[in-house]
């Protein structure tokens, strides 16, 4: 885009940021990692994520320890924060097809922990479910693409602040995810989760969560969920890597829940488990 | 994002547009116009088009006259160009909530007229079905947003330089776009084009094109397509805004064409229209 003249709100701009292919095509990828006293919780299941949407996308490869080391160390004078890692394929020329031999951009945003009343995650927030369907594209499913808008739309049908969540169906009816969580039910014994193969996020806590209750001895099936079963759940629970576990109230129209045994013993578990391990990850 | 630190390929960054919701979310629309002898052609159905855009994603009212303005402007002093007009929903905090008050960032781009070689026009651009699908989003068909993943990975399909497109089906095999064009089948008697309610674009030259087929006395089809009528059409043209119309000499795998009568009279038909019309549009 070397002969291209910019002009961004009126004004001749030249920042190269206007060049890359996140901003006009939304070609890149992001993670959203909680930092706890210094460390970026679950750091290794984000940057395989991260690697796994690189693959899906053909991005060319990465710096993977040099990221590493450079979230880390971002992360290591940090207060209570939310890391954002945006990986973009980078500048492009005019067109949709990728260039070959350009360097990806690598984006760090770092900000102050979002606050919420502590009687969320004690009585469980309330979630509606969204008119705006997750249409079923298996190419991107599971990576946590820049590609966004249907989350955006969704997000916008609600403007009561007492809605924490919009949950997401597909145009089948088939509950997928929360706009920025995953779910989980409880269904007589088991922890069901939904398939993730046509379109959702593969959130990193939905799978601590499900390494979490095997650990704790509860059956988990992860299989396409009607929207229906929203009805005779006995639990219904949120994750994110943000806020970890957020216990289900009320899906309106649906049902109200309590927060139950399974939920408060996943909370309990998030609350002492260690990602020690992580740290291994990375540096063989 | 005010309390937000941001690093862009290690190093600390204050530009504004890290914290745009295009590069986010690919929240936002863009238009690809073409700029010849100092004027944007077909301007004003480029803005009709970008406005049912802004509406259809609620976004806050633009300046339109305004934009209109600056687009002549850059282009009155521009040799044969393409601009590129992304308008986002502005910058955001974290979240896919869009916040209210935000004003919506506006980028032009302008850049030299790809060239060609004029055989492409005169005996026909070779293009291949792509196995890329696009998925079904009827709040997101027809307009021109910026969550284009399906296209980049479609795109990244060849490297062929002989092809000049991909075609691209939805999950039912039915054709409904080029990659970065729209296309038309003339079958029997009929100028025929896919119906874009549940996905692709409604290119501003499928609409020239239809407009000039029925000044020309064509009958026209807009429906459903399947792939497997690519057989049976006696000619297949593509069109967008940049090329105006490329006549198909080949679809690899189904058949091959020579530059028809209908072609030929809707490249004439183009090349001698005005767009003189245009200009009252935003005068009023």
């Amino acid at each position: 885009m070397e002969q291209t003249t910019v002009w961004i709100n009126g004004e001749r701009h030249t920042d190269r940021l206007v060049y890359d292919r996140a901003l006009h095509y939304g070609d890149g990828l992001f993670e959203t990692i909680r930092v706890h006293a210094g460390r970026p919780r679950f750091l290794a299941r984000h940057l395989q994520r991260l690697r796994a949407g690189c693959e899906r996308l053909r991005f060319p490869s990465l710096d993977w320890p040099g990221l590493n080391a450079q979230i880390l160390a971002v992360s290591a004078t940090a207060a209570d924060s939310v890391l954002k890692v945006i990986v973009s394929r980078g500048e492009g020329n005019r067109g949709y097809r990728p260039q070959t031999g350009r360097p990806p951009t690598l984006i760090l945003l770092l900000s102050a922990m979002p606050g919420w009343p502590s009687q969320l995650v004690e009585s469980g927030v309330r979630a509606m479910v969204c008119k705006t369907r997750l249409c079923s594209q298996p190419q991107l499913a599971g990576i946590k693409h820049l590609n966004r808008l249907e989350q955006v739309l969704a997000s916008a049908e609600w403007d009561d602040d007492r809605i924490q969540e919009g949950l997401m169906l597909d145009a089948s009816e088939r509950l997928i995810e929360g706009t920025r969580s995953n779910v989980f039910l409880v269904l007589g014994s088991k922890l069901v989760t939904p398939t993730l193969t046509a379109c959702g996020v593969a959130g990193i806590m939905r799978s601590v969560v499900l390494d979490l209750a095997r650990d704790i001895g509860l059956g988990t099936e992860i299989r396409p969920v009607r929207s229906a079963e929203l009805h005779r759940a006995s639990e219904v629970l949120l994750c994110n890597s943000v806020v970890g576990i957020w216990p289900v109230s009320t899906v309106d129209g649906y049902a109200s829940y309590s927060v139950g045994a399974v939920t408060r013993a996943l909370t309990s578990a998030l609350g002492t488990c260690s990602d020690a391990e992580e740290g291994r990850w990375y540096s063989s």
